[in-house]
């Protein structure tokens, strides 16, 4: 009976393009870019956490290698290469094509080439660690924000969350929220464009994966500032209208996570230059607050009153 | 309650060294070393798969790094950064310790440094992507065995084999015997200095994961050409003499798995050299066969007859 050897073969192998050895020896050989900094991120999906028992498999395909692009994005890296390790219950040739079509498309979409991996008989779970590279001064990091810093935001959060919402019966949606939501979800895009060309206009960048206030939180946390955010300047995706409790809105616009946008902080002087970055890239940005010196994170109304949350993001161990 | 980001601060954060940024951000950052290639390697262990329920975590922290370093070694590469991915059914901070001591005590003895990582909670699952550097040039290649070259096996063979008979009930070792074979099953020692020195003598190389027999193949497939192995020559671990079942024995020796020693191919004019990288690495070799034009793989014993097995070596999708 074939097995690993041959599901490599037959999935996962294609020629090399930049890689000087790719997938079959011990480990692939990739030539380093003088003069460049490597960023180097890993993220795992876990049947029954990160998605349900069933989810389509090339949508999985995508978001695996999404989720890590969108790391490389938030640091302004180029994508390079990925690795994969797939666990799989057992050896189903369909899921296996379709993974690697949605794993494929978006790894050439976004030139980031599949140079190794390691085949496993398991419960399902897709560990990719993505390369990318960056001038090392020019690497947006989450410990760069400064007092004075306008804090940005990509597209619009809230949408992945109401998908999952929908899913577990906490709202109902419209036909056509619901698939806009459920392809937010699913078939997420990395900020790759707009990352790179912030490189040299933006001081710190995270990507939103577990909710802006607490993705917010680890950038106020690591630079030693605080911000203000007008929730009104958020801006909210047509769905959201379709939510009659406002509390579960704000939830999923500000603490839903899985939104992969980019929320970074530039300085007042750069406006027009971001306003451009984000042109360039197709990707609309709004500003939402500011950076300052104070530590913590005030969340205002229009009114100026403060907006409170129940819920500040997801964390995989939090009770 | 603390979550994921207090595991990783508490267990997965130190200092960067080598890094430019380490722990903590979306990516780690590293210079790109100039004028080498970096090897790329990725490798999971599953709870029920690769290892029992309940197993030790510091072995589990060794054996996830070592089997990614013994890549590594396998390309001769010197190890740089690493990534890891941890699935937890649950938040064990004793788990946790031991698997860092584990992790931590094998990465700063071989100069690898833990870079970035992602935890989440599901089955137990650990994947590793390690990264190393290697004169692009110089690096062991499965596919560059040549007809004519000396068939190299560093150590011995079967003992990691034997150990999971012990434990499966097949053989009955004595104290001692079963104590060395547990070490070399739980604790495997990644031969990177071996590896390291060989770059410039060896042709092809690979690390012995899945059997000799079958990781052989994969070199011969790969290279076009096969080989003459003398069983005879293949050194036998001391606890191989307490199996009484001789086609057990061989299959230990042959196709047991788990060894993460080093099989390579050298010119003969370069035996001395070899032999001195070798000793200089601590390791003994010994030369099993030779590289022919014809292929295939041919096992004789002492007097000349040909030996079969009945298994080739590990598949995790085989029947």
């Amino acid at each position: 009976m074939p097995g690993e050897f041959e599901i490599i073969a037959r999935h996962f192998s294609r020629p090399a393009r930049s890689a000087l050895l790719g997938v079959g020896d011990d480990a692939a050989l990739v030539a380093a870019p003088a003069g460049l900094a490597l960023a180097v991120t890993t993220d795992m999906l876990l049947e029954g956490r990160h998605f349900a028992r069933g989810a389509d498999p090339a949508a999985l395909g995508h978001k695996a290698l999404a989720v890590n692009l969108s790391d490389l994005a938030a640091m302004g890296a180029d994508p390079r290469w990925f690795t994969l390790a797939l666990a799989l219950p057992e050896r189903d040739e369909a899921w296996l094509t379709a993974f690697a079509r949605g794993l494929y498309a978006l790894a050439g979409r976004e030139g980031c080439e599949l140079v190794g991996g390691d085949t496993t008989r398991g419960p399902l779970a897709i560990a990719i660690t993505a390369i990318g590279t960056v001038p090392a001064g020019e690497a947006l990091r989450r410990d760069a924000a400064r007092p004075g810093d306008d804090l940005w935001l990509s597209g619009v959060t809230g949408e992945a969350a109401l998908a999952l919402a929908q899913r577990q019966g906490r709202v109902r949606l419209s036909a056509e929220a619901c698939a806009r939501c459920a392809a937010r979800l699913d078939w997420p895009e990395a900020r790759v464009a707009l990352g790179r060309r912030l490189r040299a206009l933006a001081h710190a960048a995270i990507d939103i994966s577990d909710g802006l206030t607490a993705d917010l939180g680890h950038v106020l946390e690591r630079s030693g500032v605080g911000a203000e955010v007008e929730v009104a300047a958020i801006p909210r995706p047509a769905a959201l209208a379709e939510v009659a409790d406002e509390r579960l809105a704000l939830e999923c616009l500000l603490a839903g996570g899985d939104d992969y946008e980019l929320l970074f902080t530039a300085p007042p002087a750069q406006r027009d230059a971001v306003l451009a970055a984000g042109a360039a890239a197709g990707v609309p940005l709004a500003c939402i607050g500011r950076i300052v010196a104070d530590e913590g994170l005030r969340l205002r109304d229009a009114a100026g009153r403060p907006v409170t949350l129940a819920r500040a993001g997801f964390d995989h161990f939090a009770a």
